[in-house]
C-alpha cells in the first residue's frame, strides 16, 4: 500500500469504528430511553438519532454517490431545532432508517477508488478545488466523523 | 501539494479546529460552572478539562517529541476514575497546563516532516509497523481528534 491508500483506510477506519459503537449504543438504549434528554434541556436521544441519519444520508449527494434516501429528514433534523414542533417519523423508522442509509454508505465506499476519494466533493467548485485541494471527499469523512463522535460522546450519557 | 501533504493539513486542521472551539468553550465556562455534572451522575468539566490535559500531554512521547510536562496527571485523569477520591490540581492550573501542554504540541507539529508523520508513533513496534503502516503518527492525531470531539460534545453541555 502506498500513503494515498494507507490515509484512506486510515479514514475509513475511524468511521467505521465510531459508527460501530454508535449502532451498538443504539441497540442497546430502548425507544424510551431514547425519548430522554442527554442533558436536562438539551437535545432527547431521538433528536440525536434522526439527526445523524439526516447528515449522513447528505453525505449521498455531496460524495456523488446518488440521491438522498430520506430528504424529508434534514429539514426536521438539522435546518430545525428539536422544539420547532414539526411532525417526526416513529422510532422504529428511525432505526430502520439508520440502517438503510449506512448500509448504502457501506456499499458506495467499497468500490470507491483512491483517485476518487481525493477528489472533490459536490459543495466545492472544481476552480476552488485547484486552490483548496484538501476539500477532498476523504476530508468529507473525516470531518463527519469528528461530528458522528461529538454526538456519540452525548448520546452515551442516556446509558444508566 | 502533493496528496500526502494534503492530508497532513486535512488531519492538522481538524486537530486545530477542534481544539480552537474546546478552548474557547473553556474560556467561556466559569470555574463554578466547571466543577458541574455534564448530565446528572456523570463527569464533571474539571474532571473533563484534566483528562484532556492528560491524554493529550502523552502525544508527546507518543509521537517522539519528548516527556510528557505534566506526567502525574495521567494517573488521576486517565488510569482512575473521577469518583476515585485523588487529589487534584486546583482548577486554575488546569487551565495553564492545558495552554502550555497545547502551545508545545503546536511547536513541535510546525516542525514535522511528511515523511515523519507517515512513520510509526510510539507504542509500535518497527517490525508491527511494517505489515500495519496506518498505526502510524497522523493516525494517532485523527484519532485524538476523534476523542476530543467526543468530550467537546459533552462539555458544551455546561453551557447555559
Amino acid at each position: 500500500m502506498n500513503n494515498e491508500q494507507i490515509v484512506v483506510k486510515m479514514a475509513l477506519d475511524a468511521w467505521n469504528s465510531h459508527l460501530s459503537r454508535t449502532e451498538k449504543l443504539f441497540s442497546e438504549l430502548s425507544d424510551l430511553q431514547l425519548q430522554q434528554e442527554i442533558s436536562p434541556g438539551k437535545n432527547s436521544g431521538i433528536y440525536l438519532l434522526g439527526h445523524l441519519v439526516a447528515v449522513h444520508d447528505a453525505m449521498l449527494p455531496l460524495l456523488g454517490l446518488g440521491e438522498k434516501l430520506y430528504p424529508s429528514l434534514y429539514n426536521i433534523y438539522v435546518e430545525n431545532p428539536a422544539n420547532a414542533g414539526l411532525e417526526e417519523p416513529l422510532t422504529e423508522y428511525l432505526r430502520k432508517y439508520w440502517k438503510e442509509v449506512h448500509a448504502r454508505l457501506a456499499s458506495a465506499f467499497e468500490g470507491m477508488s483512491t483517485e476518487n476519494w481525493f477528489g472533490p466533493h459536490k459543495s466545492v467548485s472544481e476552480e476552488d478545488f485547484k486552490l483548496q485541494p484538501h476539500r477532498n471527499k476523504l476530508n468529507l469523512v473525516i470531518n463527519r466523523t469528528n461530528h458522528l463522535a461529538y454526538h456519540l460522546g452525548q448520546l452515551v450519557l442516556l446509558k444508566k
